[in-house]
């Protein structure tokens, strides 16, 4: 039989249906008890009169009933303006127990106090908090309208392999794994495959897997293990298409984001969707940092020369607010001394991009280098051997020019609803003292 | 710029455009040059007569092009009947190498001959024969088709983790990760996180991601990585409603392949896309080996009684077949002893079923058990202790019944082309003695 979800309840006005959820809350009356029952889509509201004799079985129920147990209910859609939830009850004619609840560990609907710990190691009652429930619809509906534009342009899926045989890209940071009687290793990201993708011909690709950082940082936006949409596509004339196809994306992810979940989103985290205007500003890392210390009066620690910081995103957000009005900014021009091999360089420049919203850096893009000769002696400058042949390999039998960009999924969401940390946006959050649940 | 595609060029016949793309095969004749250029669309021909004056650089540059480079033409789009390539032609005015292939390390068009384990070594070029390529962009477009059905029903997408903190399900062939100063695991499915979700409340759920197992066995059908499609949903009644909503989904994904790709398979593999019909044949296990044996004499080893093996499956194609005009046969009712503590038992028997499809194993499915008693005891049956603890109490604060299965989308594609192994079907291939590229 199919279940019947509470946004469908206006369809069965007057009948007699079976309705299952969990027991959101109870209120037993002196003449009559109220049940809020409560299943994905919404609750409604259960009524039973204490004073009709065929209810007693049911009262009785009722009066051991807990909290957040289970029950399956038979009983007739009503129609009642009094209702408010809905304008609508549910008048049962039987009531079973399909899962018993134990007395909770903590109250959900009230997390003030509840340490982070506790709430992560209950992350399945975690998640029925309203706002917390609503951080999972928000992340699947937002890929959905992602893909959904993906599909429409022709992109295809691939599943890049997670297992690899070489420390790649960067030689630390990565956990390494007992692979019968050698040692594997985990991919920090699928950029060398999405690429053989390109080089196998299949021009636009997609991959949405989880990524593997062996970092021993305890952030708000690290994690060790964390899903990554990573993009890819041939032909470019530059990473100003790179740029342009991502400012799509995520336009459309934040509409259709927006459409099913907008009010919700008002009502519980206070944040407005804003769906970003075409193009987003785009600047030079130089210009904008000497607009920063004209501005703001910052000044770039050495170390970071050529690159940004934490306290410079923040400022970069301030700055494309006041003058482009924008929360989006892409910043250009990075030194290659701060940017990987792979990115293709003009004049020394490497032509890619970090994108920033809200004071954070969501995205790192770039044209890549696709010539063999310029890739090879871009890999020696950085001390860069063995680990990386096998992809040189396929830079050797034709390798159309090509770019792309990966956005940490959950670190968007956490910058979408205003989250302080992804550890309350990724499903179950991973890091180097959490492997649990 | 945005790159034209071949599959568009129609719309720019007697245009200039520029076009770009990996050169496919040249035709060096007496008074003309034919290019033929392939983007992951289709193919197109270049045309260069060699008389004309203007020519001549273009000329000379086909001259020394070698194939699989990848050129950037600007020329003109011109319809031309007695080009079989589409009926059309583009005449260039200039040409660029983009991308100067060396010589092929074999023949991708021609593959008999070729060592699978070099056509492993260079996949980004096995890809590029067109049967190769057809299974990529088929695999794509079967859960691009699972995944609108999924989302039209309001199944949410998770993701969850693959580093876990205990061995879990079953403690053997788990790959053990070294993870900061104590061990990790990869997950080999997400099962107990697919139904935590449920726990969560999310009542339908889904996943496409890598699953991991430590098995060091050389068959077609297993891989140390693939990629595996999860589903789990609540508030169901029996695992029937489990079967047919697999029906539905595979009906969703095979139709969305056979509209896209229908013709391509046919003439390439041969076959023919069949759409099944519901409901899909259901028989019990031991109904099943007693119809083969008298149907075939086939006599079930000793030690798989209770459960099939793999001339069974063989065999029970051929009765689907033979009986029920389907590819496609349920089989219900396998002992206790060889299906998982969390499947729901009615009167001792698992409440589960295989998905056997043209003669191998492509899903398991089942309603599992929701009620915490009932688990507790199932999993001290199996000698399951102290890394299931995690995943018991999850049952303990209201638990929906609920079912689910899980698709091998590698597998899925091998039968459905009739590929021989999914060394060919995965995007690139991770076995016991293979982790490159």
């Amino acid at each position: 039989m199919k279940k019947i979800y509470v946004e469908e309840l206006n369809d069965y006005i007057d009948k007699e249906i079976t309705f299952q959820g969990f027991v959101d809350t109870i209120r037993d009356k002196k003449w009559v008890q109220f049940v809020i029952l409560r299943d994905s889509s919404g609750k409604v509201q259960l009524t039973i009169e204490k004073s009709e004799e065929q209810n007693k079985e049911m009262v009785e129920l009722i009066s051991n009933l807990t909290r957040e147990s289970v029950i399956k209910v038979v009983g007739k859609v009503v129609k009642n303006e009094a209702v408010k939830l809905g304008g609508m009850e549910i008048i049962p004619s039987s009531i079973e127990v399909l899962s018993e609840a134990q007395e909770l560990p903590f109250d959900f609907n009230n997390l003030e106090g509840v340490n982070l710990d506790t709430r992560l190691d209950y992350r399945f009652l975690d998640i029925r908090n309203d706002k917390n429930f609503l951080i999972r619809l928000v992340e699947s509906k937002m890929l959905e309208g992602m893909r959904e534009y993906l599909y429409k342009n022709k992109y295809k899926e691939i599943h890049t392999p997670k297992l690899i045989g070489a420390a790649s890209e960067s030689g630390s940071e990565v956990f390494e794994v007992k692979y019968f009687d050698r040692k594997a290793y985990l991919a920090q990201s699928p950029q060398f495959y999405k690429q053989m993708a390109i080089a196998s011909g299949l021009d636009k690709v997609f991959e949405v897997a989880p990524a593997f950082r062996a970092e021993n940082s305890n952030t708000n936006r690290h994690a060790t293990e964390f899903t990554s949409l990573d993009i890819e596509f041939a032909y470019i004339d530059s990473y100003e298409d790179v740029m342009d196809m991502e400012e799509d994306l995520l336009i459309a992810g934040l509409t259709k984001v927006k459409e099913a979940y907008g009010k919700e989103i008002e009502e519980l985290f206070g944040k407005e969707v804003i769906i970003p205007k075409k193009p987003f500003p785009r600047m030079k890392l130089e210009d904008l940092l000497n607009a920063l210390n004209k501005e703001y009066g910052f000044e770039l620690p050495k170390e970071d020369v050529g690159d940004m910081n934490a306290e410079a995103e923040k400022l970069t957000y301030k700055y494309a607010m006041e003058h482009f009005n924008s929360e989006f900014m892409f910043i250009t021009d990075y030194a290659k001394t701060k940017r990987p091999f792979y990115h293709l360089r003009k004049n020394g420049i490497p032509q890619g991009y970090d994108l920033i919203w809200r004071g954070t850096e969501i995205t790192s893009g770039s044209q890549r280098e696709h010539r063999y000769n310029e890739l090879v002696s871009n890999a020696k400058e950085k001390g860069l051997g063995e680990d990386v042949k096998f992809y040189l390999e396929f830079f050797k039998y034709g390798m159309p020019p090509h770019g792309g960009f990966a956005i940490g999924v959950d670190r968007l969401t956490m910058l979408l609803l205003g989250v302080p940390s992804v550890k309350e946006t990724q499903f179950i959050f991973r890091g180097p003292n959490r492997l649990a649940p």
